[in-house]
């Protein structure tokens, strides 16, 4: 049983109220994949990057047991984002976006890639998300997260990408934008309608909602409450990430609805060390005690 | 066992996308005495309303169990509040505000009110606050409701408030107003620090916060899912009288932290019946077997 994970691998600069760091590891394919290596290994992963890439992050990468044989490396330089987060931590801007690398790439699936069942498309374009697919030969379970950017650009494709996939995520203000509602449930019932069996909506700080293939099916996840969020880039591929990497150490390559809640649970409580940290710094430390811990303390929390 | 409502009596006139209707019932009493009253009657009820107060309001709480000897009728007009919602039914905008029999009232309390262990400060400014909570002989219990506009004009009357309460209820923006920090986790801390025995922040849609006693004491409470919120007037309202009600009724006036955790759902629950209609037309309306329903839903809805 076998995990891909595809997406951006980039270079960030963050700045939050307290700090600002540069040069960090970044991109939705690196936070997924170490997430997700935090409960299998090895994950596949689809990326590129350019001859600037730090060494030590694919060293970082590498130690967690991603397979980096689907990084390819290319003369540019690598994809930089840079963004600041103000007060209320909910609330980021996107300071600078360079493409570079990724400006003319296609992913191109690697071997051990092709044979995943378990398929992670993290948020990259939903082009380049459906060229990952076609390279898949037995995918049994398809993640994809998505962006605004995409919502406003790509819709065509975006809905393209939704009959392939079996669990489509993206966060509230995503969600209303897609659909044009401002009812978030009413939003996860008209995206599944759109083609994946299962939605998730997440919510910042207050949790995530699934839903499922049948209406009964719906779980509200409550998000393990941080009294300090340091910087939350990443939290949501964190989450896609740990969600995917727990189903396939569970032999859930077709997960029933059962599977997904305690999934969702695992990509909750992953987000919140993502928060701790710049970039992957907390999230690649996590041990099972402390992992534990949170769901435990998460269980507790919510039951009456 | 007794239980007491003091706070505002209203006539609302309330706008939103879909309707609009004018002379409703209104107030802070009026709907924590509806909402308690689904769990014990008679609640005694203290506060004023003018001579043009439609006699289908006051019947309406008499039917509920409601005891009206503390609701002072005076020759003015009645507290008039008229809102509209838009979009997003979490934005809400006064359009005017009448104090008219507000202006000079205070609050007098009859005498079996006073006998009331169980105090619900609903909404209303925190001098009357204190008035009524003077004129009580043997409170157990006080939970006490505040709004934005208390924070910002009667801070130090309100920090007196607190000091006498054992539940402050407010929502995550006054929480954060209140405190300056944008981390509700931190501000319930804070508030607690500041006198009362639990805090709860209500999220709206998403459900609350209950902070206890001890940091260890910590509860999240989900909303139950609305495809449609009609219109949410009154929803905190009902959220603390259901609290107080379900308290009473389990003979519970010196509750634990279990005992809170069951009434945070509560009125959770109850919250949400009064957001499927204008004014208190659901709420007034709740069977034992549809709130029954609601609870194991949500229970349901949170498992993991």
């Amino acid at each position: 049983m076998s995990l891909l994970v595809a997406g951006t691998v980039a270079i960030d600069d963050v700045k939050t109220p307290q700090a600002e760091e540069k040069q960090l590891l970044g991109g939705s394919a690196a936070y997924a994949a170490i997430a997700a290596s935090f409960f299998h290994k090895p994950v596949e992963l689809v990326g590129v990057i350019g001859n600037d890439f730090p060494e030590a992050h694919t060293s970082l990468l590498e130690s967690k047991g991603i397979n980096l044989d689907g990084l390819e490396q290319v003369e540019d330089e690598s994809f930089h984002w840079s963004g600041e987060y103000f007060e209320n931590m909910n609330r980021r801007e996107t300071l600078s976006v360079s493409l570079n690398v990724l400006e003319n790439w296609q992913p191109k699936v690697h071997e051990t890639g092709r044979e995943a069942e378990m398929i992670v498309l993290a948020n990259m374009s939903p082009e380049n998300q459906l060229t990952t697919l076609d390279q898949c030969d037995s995918p049994h379970f398809v993640i994809a997260d998505t962006m605004d950017l995409w919502i406003d650009i790509a819709q065509d494709k975006l809905h393209e990408v939704m009959q392939r996939i079996d669990l489509l995520v993206l966060n509230d203000g995503e969600a209303m934008q897609f659909t044009g509602t401002n009812n978030l449930i009413e939003a996860g019932e008209i995206l599944q309608k759109k083609g994946p069996g299962h939605v998730i909506i997440k919510l910042g700080e207050h949790g995530s909602f699934l839903f499922g293939d049948d209406h009964r099916e719906f779980f509200r996840c409550a998000a393990y409450p941080l009294k300090e969020v340091f910087d939350p880039t990443g939290a949501g591929d964190s989450f896609l990430g740990a969600m995917a990497g727990y189903l396939v150490h569970h032999g859930a390559t077709k997960p029933n609805y059962e599977d997904m809640r305690q999934a969702v649970v695992r990509g909750s409580i992953m987000a919140s060390f993502t928060c701790e940290a710049f970039s992957t710094k907390r999230l690649a430390e996590v041990t099972p005690d402390e992992f534990e811990d949170r769901l435990a303390e998460l269980r507790e929390l919510i039951r009456f």
